[in-house]
């Protein structure tokens, strides 16, 4: 039996640094699975990360990593490194609820196309974490396994609906997870929970085997600790998948080895309309992370290409409740029960959506894609950033879902889903009731390389991802 | 005055070869435009191909090209060439209808982003072609101006809805034309007059400003009478468009210049669920079409990518009305009878679809799309092979919508527009009736090049695009 401390030390490691570690012998996935079952034991009662552990298949794929190790033929970077899943990505032969009562006997035949590369990468797939009902985030009452409790505090929420993931990588259960994003639900739980986390281009990581949300906006994508181990897990996940209708079809990139860079001469832009409304200490971690960003060579300038575009927050409404009533539809008609409030009334004003208003909002989605497309290449621009959301993580008890418009807390992430383009959110300092705050880092379509490479060198120069919790 | 036999023999002239003489000096651009006007003069009593012609500017651009080709400055194949354009493409200053009262006043500021790109190659914009009522094709009592009659026999239809397009090739009015085609509507027509038209790849060729029916169907493309002549306009015609938010933005290719490579050692496909149903003299045109391409080098084989799939007509129905609704929705609403019948009451049944059912229409396109791009791997096939249409031109009193869904006629048709595939009509013969049939030919996307290069094989082993109506 490992020790707590030990546990502790293994819970924290980037994956990086064991895969280095496993790679040498010094350590074994075995001890490390262990050890992070160990803690997750330990400390879950207290964050309710994991909605379902998968201990003895992850114990076998640890197993197994380390025999490939031994034999000298490990298979990657991801080899042997244990991995927590979003309730929403299918996993073969375990319930995969989507956090609603209406699928929790739902027991997939096929693992989601991402878990499936994550396993031929030799990762260890330790269970699934939370999420909000049908991944519709932004409160905490409509979360069907209970709450998932912040690490840095456990009155406040870890952000959603990917929060289980977030909590499990702030609290040292995991060291890497899958999370989804439609409205910021990858980039929320990151920034509230002082991890990073990475919204892939639209298409680039299939979705096959996901249970929707939004299929106009969803993105399935990884977090981690740091922006290198989120490059790691990009690197396996990336590339065409046929279950995916809306896959580009298109290879990834070895976005790790594309990290160094540095970012001397590149050229950012915050988005003035978009910094507007942020909480004092949040826009004081905004501005503070400009000036390093300037310290190592950047051009920050401003770009508004929200300019004149009021529609787009309703856009986001339409497209997302209307795509979600759509996957539940026979549900909400038949047994509309199995879906708790308050998604059951959100999703079902789906129903209310006409095809002609539908049309319009998809029309909005591309009209904000083109138009954040065309600014950056008109500005010569690399990259907008901006806080990842306007405040940090609320207390569990006032998060509450009020009418149809998406809440503020998704403000700045959900244009980036309507843009289809790349966005990161990296740690960012705290505010003054020591919860901690993001970077976001949002480039042109398919330059994920480039947005990962920003991010990493902002993490070279800053400290604030290695900071932990106690709790 | 040029005589009505030489415009007939210059109404006839192939853009290859009228672009040579051209060049040559043995031809004026002048000259070649005061033909056609004459013969349209002549001949549009008949036909009624034309809405609105635009003699003025149009002999301005043929003074300006033969001033060009004097200098030795022509702007390429284009320079000089008369073209129909139909009335869905904005002509700047010129009323642009959409075969509509409801936009009997409507007149662009600005060219369509296609009819801007020909006029940049040098191309003299001869007038404004018929359609049918806001593109929604396949009945002949919603024309606004008038039935168009089909050169081949005046009784009959020309097809829909770009029949005012391909009644001018037929008729010798027009060197090229531009059609639209959201369920066959370049194709049909291209098919019913003997003519040969092109659907492009869904997003190669802009369609900024032009009339929209169905944004997720429509395809802006060529008409002309050979396969040669599509492919010198798509040249022009094919290129990023950022007033069409669904456009590739990618370049295009010299696609005249591909046309040569023969079609020895190719693979195509017949699909026999498109081919049953077809009238027998129409499958009688299709069989020989195969022999002829068989002793080409090709092989013949079949596919079936509809199998197990029949909602498809159901989602170009409902995809089309929601669509074409979500544009006119404020007319149908608040002046309906601006809209004549039946077009109102087809576009009115897009008001009562819900936004649930245009998300599923939306996946049902998005599974053909993926199911015929992945058969052509599978199979190994460089191109689907189909009648274009299951029949011939009807008469044009018992052409008569009657239902929501597709009539007949665009059975074969529509499944490319729902792929997003190039798709090209080739004239193959007649049928008893001495009417035209067609043979379609549809690849992988983006492989216009290579669809073209087929067809044009076609048209150089048979004689089917040289002949001419008598009317």
């Amino acid at each position: 039996m490992i020790s707590e401390s030990t546990a502790l030390d293994l819970g924290y490691l980037s994956i990086a640094t064991a895969g280095r570690q496993l790679g040498e012998g010094s350590l074994t996935a075995t001890s490390l699975a262990t050890a992070l079952f160990n803690r997750i034991a330990v400390t879950d009662t207290s964050l309710n990360s994991f909605v379902r552990l998968m201990q003895e298949s992850a114990m076998a794929e640890a197993a197994a990593a380390d025999e490939r190790a031994r034999a000298g033929r490990r298979l990657g970077p991801l080899d042997g490194i244990p991995i927590a899943v979003k309730d929403l990505y299918d996993t073969a032969g375990v319930v995969t609820a989507g956090g609603t009562a209406a699928f929790n006997e739902r027991v997939p035949n096929e693992d989601a196309t991402a878990v499936r590369r994550l396993r031929a990468a030799g990762s260890v797939i330790l269970g699934k974490t939370n999420t909000h009902e049908l991944a519709l985030g932004g409160t905490t009452n409509n979360v069907y396994y209970g709450p998932t409790h912040n690490p840095w505090r456990l009155d406040r929420v870890p952000g959603g609906s990917s929060g289980g993931s977030g909590a499990a990588l702030s609290g040292g259960q995991a060291l890497g997870a899958l999370g989804t994003d439609t409205g910021g639900s990858i980039r929320i739980p990151a920034a509230f929970c002082g991890v990073t986390g990475h919204k892939p281009t639209y298409g680039l990581v299939g979705r096959g085997g996901v249970i929707p949300l939004s299929l106009t906006l969803d993105h399935a994508g990884p977090m981690a600790r740091t922006v290198e181990d989120c490059a790691l897990m990009l690197t396996a996940l990336a590339g065409p998948d046929p279950r995916d209708l809306d896959s580009a079809m298109r290879e990834g990139e070895d976005y790790a080895a594309a990290l160094d860079g540095g970012i001397s001469g590149l050229r950012f832009a915050a988005i003035p309309s978009l910094v507007e409304g942020c909480t004092d200490d949040v826009r004081a971690s905004f501005e503070r992370s400009l000036d390093v960003l300037r310290s190592l060579g950047a051009t920050i300038t401003v770009c508004e290409p929200m300019a004149g575009y009021d529609d787009w927050r309703a856009a986001t409404a339409t497209l997302l409740v209307t795509e979600g009533a759509a996957y539940v539809e026979s549900i909400l008609r038949e047994r509309p029960q199995a879906i708790a409030e308050p998604t059951r009334t959100r999703m079902s004003h789906g129903l209310d959506v006409s095809g002609t208003a539908f049309v319009r909002a998809l029309e909005a989605r591309k009209r904000i894609e083109s138009r954040f497309e065309a600014a950056l290449t008109e500005h010569s621009l690399d990259a907008y950033l901006l806080p990842t959301s306007p405040n940090t993580a609320g207390p569990i008890d006032a998060d509450r879902y009020t009418d149809a418009a998406p809440p503020t807390v998704f403000r700045n992430t959900s244009v980036f889903d309507l843009s289809h383009q790349p966005s990161l959110s990296v740690p960012n300092g705290f505010d003054r009731d020591e919860l901690p705050t993001g970077l976001m880092i949002s480039g042109a379509k398919f330059a994920d390389a480039l947005v990962l490479r920003i991010g990493h060198a902002y993490q070279q120069a800053t400290d604030f991802h290695t900071l932990r919790p106690t709790f």
